[in-house]
């Protein structure tokens, strides 16, 4: 435990806007021609006035997309300082060989040019179809043209211009007022298939006019994403391109120090949580979202993979849409996951409704269990049974027909 | 390996009928009541003539149903000796605790009072719904009615007496010949969701009339199963109350010894494969079935893992099902499944058509691809590009709409 905070009376309130809401931050968004919907954006630049502190969460995928690749190479070789992020969508950049590395760089140095700093101070990022180069030329000119537009008030064309299939855009912001100041987070986030714990198809870029040196908001990244970023799935896949950034300015001449870290890791989560959330809302052909709350583990990470196999279950998110009570399904998947589970021990609630325990279920409930299901925002809570105390959450989709009608006429 | 053999022209063919094409074994199917359908048959009992050689592969789901429990418990007992398997459709007698254990023991007992034999020499099994109790008295005169029409040639009733939402029975034999006679092996199977490695909901039924030790017996079961019933999924649950039993009545006079060992498990392979490829071309909503084969791994464990990630990505599934030939799904699949993995020096295969290759998709192969993925029967093979030599194929089906009909309308 730390010490006792200096810092007093810490609020956290809504604030308006996205990656632009906190100081010291611009962007621009355009249509360079990646996609093939004339107007429709698929550019967008995200820059701060000097130089930022960085920090970077990237796929697990052992086939890594050219932009994550390069983005982790700058953020090693600047320890952790960036001006800009430059987003393409539309085109993944993976797959793509030696053409696609030299694409990633060149995108970082168009921005880099235009802004007068080093190419290693850009970090990239692509969403979109996998294997395809990208149009560079097209990419290259709208990339001078978004950097001649940056300005504050835009981050809701970023949050557009980042969106593939996602059905809605996703930003959020907060401001943190405490006794030493305010300061602002903001954030925007895309999805929308191939989600999964561990940064999977999924973009998200937080901004804050904090002054954060970069370890720390490296830190405050990760622990705010394991709970909100790696704690989502609509799929249980994991993409080549997921990555993660976080800008600090400083603008608002507040310092992070560790009395106020709880503070912006508090904000950080809040941001992330509600774009995360956001995501799994408008995962593909998603009508419902659903918190599979895991308790009674042994582990944090026992419970978290409980929670993961029960939310990637088919049976359970097919149950799901068709607002069937079918705890055998939970139960099922709880068995299988490969933690310690005691069936005669463990309990299955449907929203606030008990359905399972002692070994059997309370049909007589499940008409209340059926009627909680109609909603939009499912709750799953599983008492695994055993001695342990640890408990973890993850959220997931139902799994609808119009997912299979996405994917299996999404290239063609 | 074994020494030379003395064994000499063995011949392995197809023959007609299922469970009761071994000689010293006769079946029986009925309806008792446990399924709403008039007529529709949900009770089975294939039994022995005399005591027979037995064993059981189950479920390793941790929620275990009352009858894998008895079953485990009279294989235990009996160290491998049981007369007869009796089998209900309709409920799975599963998380219905003490009642559930009574039911499947009554089960057994009432088998062995109507053949004259110990309760403890009867296996159970039970497929359908979770957490309902058996209308046992149904069962228990559905029993001794079943038993007292015991005969040879109803092979195919008992094929479907325990079919769930399986499309169509499934059953198969073969005829061994060898040069110290000949021997017949049975068989009969069904799905057909939560169909997945580890004995994933299936249940599974193999008789022969070669003479086997138990212990034989049993390792012949574990050799064949790992390749077939285990080596299917449909959509990576595991049930309940997955099992597979194997008899062997010892009728054809013809004794299992080192030297016809392989020929048995040939057998066995032979028809678990031909029954574990019904179950999946059988799947919930399935269109098409996928043999996903992984080469080039360091071991057998990686190839295994990996063509199973590549099997449930709801991605890929629903990329075959559009005749999509998608291999940057199948590369992200692979590229997230835990094991090593060379996207550099990879390839993938769909059909014969070489797709990816040195980290670059072949894209004007993909027409040639996509007109593979309109057939019924989809290859995909995968190199992993590591040093390894090791492989593995994992049979699985596409996913459609219709499986998500089927499992969001389950019970409502």
């Amino acid at each position: 435990m730390p010490e006792a905070s200096t810092i007093r009376d810490v609020t956290i309130a809504p604030t308006h806007g996205g990656v632009t809401a906190p100081a010291g931050f611009q962007s621009a968004a355009l249509h360079c021609g990646i996609k093939a919907a004339p107007q429709a954006l698929d550019l967008t630049v995200i820059a701060a006035d000097g130089a930022a502190s960085a920090a970077g969460l990237f796929t697990t995928n052992l086939a890594q997309a050219a932009p994550v690749l390069v983005s982790k190479q700058h953020l090693v070789h600047t320890s952790g300082i960036a001006r800009a992020i430059v987003v393409n969508s539309g085109c993944a950049n993976a797959c793509t060989g030696d053409q696609g590395m030299s694409d990633a760089r060149r995108m970082a140095s168009d921005v880099a040019a235009a802004l007068s700093c080093d190419a290693t101070q850009v970090l990239v990022a692509s969403t979109g179809v996998i294997g395809v180069n990208l149009k560079i030329d097209r990419v290259s000119s709208g990339i001078r043209n978004a950097v001649a537009a940056l300005a504050r008030g835009k981050g809701s064309e970023t949050a557009r211009a980042i969106m593939t299939t996602d059905p809605f855009p996703k930003e959020h912001a907060v401001t943190v007022h405490t006794s030493r100041g305010s300061f602002t987070v903001g954030g925007t986030a895309k999805g929308s298939g191939m989600i999964e714990p561990n940064m999977a198809t999924m973009l998200g870029f937080l901004t804050t006019d904090a002054r954060v040196a970069p370890a720390l908001l490296d830190r405050a990244l990760r622990q705010s994403g394991r709970d909100t970023f790696n704690a989502i799935t609509v799929d249980g896949e994991c993409s080549t391109n997921d990555s993660l950034f976080a800008l600090a300015s400083g603008a608002s001449g507040v310092t992070i120090d560790d009395d106020l870290y709880p503070a912006l890791t508090d904000a950080f989560f809040a941001v992330s949580k509600e774009l995360a959330l956001g995501i799994v809302r408008g995962g593909e052909g998603a009508t419902k979202l659903i918190s599979v709350h895991i308790r009674d583990a042994r582990s944090i990470d026992d419970a978290r993979q409980v929670a993961r196999t029960i939310a990637n279950s088919p049976l359970v998110k097919t149950a799901v849409h068709g607002a069937d009570p079918n705890w055998g399904r939970i139960v099922a998947a709880a068995g299988r996951a490969g933690v310690k589970f005691d069936v005669q021990r463990a309990t299955v609630h449907v929203g606030s409704v008990l359905l399972f325990e002692n070994g059997l279920p309370h049909d007589d409930a499940a008409p209340r269990a059926a009627e909680h299901l109609k909603g939009k925002d499912i709750q799953i809570a599983v008492s695994l049974g055993t001695e342990g105390r640890q408990s973890a959450t993850i959220w997931t989709c139902d799994l609808s027909a119009e997912y299979v009608r996405i994917n299996g006429e999404y290239r063609t």
